[in-house]
């Protein structure tokens, strides 16, 4: 087997001589140790390649504590390995790509920004089972974004609280319902109780209008437990199931998504541990691969305008990403979340910024604190996308439109 | 339920008022969202509590990207969160404790550094099944050190060659053997073939000598996987498992956990990215503690000296952290594994700093690369121990001890 696979990382160097810094790293994440041993010669076809090693101008960034000393260097580094070595594994693939390399004194910062895998992958691993267009059927949105919301307050409601909220979003016609990251199965909110006095709102909603909400339940939890309470979403009728990705894991999700029959929204809390920093950890598009290719349909790209730390431009790369396709007959594209302190002032700068209508908008207070209540928050973020869509200004459409009036006196 | 469980960090901030800060950081991690909603009040018994907040002086990092702007100050934050909201769950733990609250604009820098979690963690979660004493009876190593080594180059060899390396190190009269974290079930050295060669190698050594040497092969995996390949090591005669927990995730560890009948070593590689930034993700011990509930039996701690980039007091600090206990009654403590760059030049102060011998001492080209063959390696490893432990130095113990005098020369 020939095949390789590629990694390009951004790295920061003390060290005087960067291609000898780029081997090393190289070195210690196949065959090498740090001093000669026996059988190294025998290792050559397993070793890691430097395939390409370009200078970037430095970008004043603090060295990561423990590099080497000396005046730092920025470049663009891409390796490569055999496949052979590893086989079409993704655990395997995240120890080899973004292992030990990071604690390495050469480095004195190293972001890993893209991953290039071959077709292996896409052979051994299912990538999502419902992406864009199983999730607008289920949904039942042929067009413009599903309009979502998330339970609030995240936590200290009950069963029963929840699934009063849960009635009030389906009367607002909502289109997509999340648990917040936090509320998974406690003894103040118990997983089967939740489900059941949601699921009973949700169906009679449904049996009543013929349309019903994706509500992605929290389902996070060790694998048997998310394996029951998945079976325990379909029985009750559910749509939806979401998990966090970095409370579970790879080989987490990965179990989960070969027993699942229902769309798997990804939740990254926990991201920025792993994609603050600018020179340490993974960029978000990179990071997502892995879990594109395990089978998520969803996943968070935070939003325009966000409450958090997040760049405009870092969230549309993120988005813009998840619909670049990894393999031309496995594109594994994904519908992207944004949320985030969003309000109907954000609507057209996405659509303006990410040149298309599919993704979730997930508004939490955006909708919640209408002053008119949750429909005419719903309707106004549903408002506030059909004009951009149609190249109407807010100010315009807010004219004849009231819970869009409203609502850009609420939220501005 | 009245239980809380903490969590303490370091938070950096621009924010002009830290405690204000710092009860956005608890909203957001509990029952808040950015704009008042309906429910708030309902929701006041689910709040996280920010328990302390004490300046500390500023350490002149630079902040993480997107915060606040402003002038930095730097706290020890404590929170606390009602444990009834998720109950004794380590994955939802985790995304309550590190999940968004990094990515907030109040946060210009955020590490947690330790954790206090009640007993209920203790009631669910089975701990290390064997820890240090059932892995010095499984090893026959009832004092001192465990001399270990790991099979290099680290990938590259066929099953067969990876076998006449344990055979070597056998009859080097090795107690412990890793395989590479790199090295788990690709097709240039399968996972069931290279147990198969290697397991031969040592059931055959210990018909002849009463001894066999751990031999923690890495299943790192999928969780069917792992569990199968966990049975096919029970059959073999092994002894030990190794683990990359940032490949497989809490869920993924403790389902082979709630599987296993072996010790689990667990890996960590990829740790460099959620700990080295001083100024993100998390410390060590903290983190650590996660794994040791879920049950790992050796956790690397890296080790004095090392190839990396890490300061002898943050490793000795990581190695005390696995000896201390989590319950009276549950202390789950683990074994700590000393690796790196490691030769007999760091076992003196390892000694002295460390205080015991719980450990395993993992040299590679330490071992190996002595001119003597494999057994002078690991005769030299061991002879220092025993000569620190005797409180004898190592330019004395060497005077009358060829194998030890060798290697001091070799390695200086």
């Amino acid at each position: 087997m020939s095949e390789r696979f590629e990694a390009d990382y951004i790295l920061r160097t003390a060290a005087p001589d960067a291609a000898k810094a780029a081997a090393v790293i190289a070195g210690e994440q196949s065959s090498g140790t740090f001093l000669a041993t026996p059988g190294l010669d025998r290792a050559a076809h397993a070793a890691a390649r430097v395939e390409a090693l370009e200078p970037l101008p430095d970008d004043g960034a603090r060295p990561l504590p423990g590099g080497m000393a000396g005046p730092l260097s920025r470049w663009k580094l891409t390796l490569s390995w055999p496949l052979d070595t590893i086989g079409p594994s993704l655990p395997n693939l995240a120890a080899t790509v973004a292992g030990n390399l990071y604690e390495l004194k050469q480095v004195s910062g190293l972001k890993l920004i893209d991953l290039r895998l071959p077709h292996a992958f896409a052979e051994t691993y299912p990538g999502p089972a419902f992406g864009v267009a199983g999730t607008r059927q289920i949904a039942g949105v042929a067009e413009g974004p599903l309009i979502g919301t998330i339970i609030k307050p995240s936590v200290g409601l009950s069963p029963e609280e929840t699934a009063e909220m849960a009635a009030d979003l389906c009367a607002g016609d909502i289109d997509f319902i999340k648990d917040d990251e936090l509320q998974a199965d406690g003894p103040a909110c118990p997983f089967d109780d939740r489900l059941r006095a949601v699921s009973e709102v949700l169906n009679r909603h449904a049996d009543r209008t013929g349309r019903k909400p994706l509500y992605a339940i929290n389902l996070t939890g060790e694998i048997d437990e998310m394996r029951r309470r998945h079976d325990a979403v379909l029985a009750a009728g559910g749509n939806c199931v979401m998990v966090s990705l970095n409370s579970v894991g790879l080989a987490g999700l990965t179990a989960l998504r070969r027993h699942s029959q229902l769309p798997i929204h990804a939740h990254r809390n926990g991201w920025g541990a792993l994609g603050r920093s600018e020179d340490n950890g993974w960029s978000y598009p990179a990071w997502a691969k892995l879990w594109r290719i395990a089978g998520v349909d969803h996943m968070h790209v935070n939003g325009l305008a966000n409450k958090f730390w997040e760049s405009d431009d870092s969230v549309i790369a993120s988005a813009r990403s998840m619909a670049t396709p990894l393999w031309d007959d496995a594109p594994m594209t994904v519908l992207p979340v944004f949320s985030s302190g969003q309000t109907i002032y954000q609507v057209h700068e996405t659509l303006n910024r990410l040149g298309n209508t599919d993704l979730i908008h997930c508004a939490g207070g955006g909708i919640v604190a209408h002053p008119s209540g949750i429909a005419a928050g719903v309707a106004a973020l549903r408002s506030a996308w059909t004009a951009a869509m149609a190249g109407i200004s807010l100010e315009q459409a807010a004219r004849n439109n009231h819970d869009l009036r409203v609502a850009c006196e609420t939220y501005a």
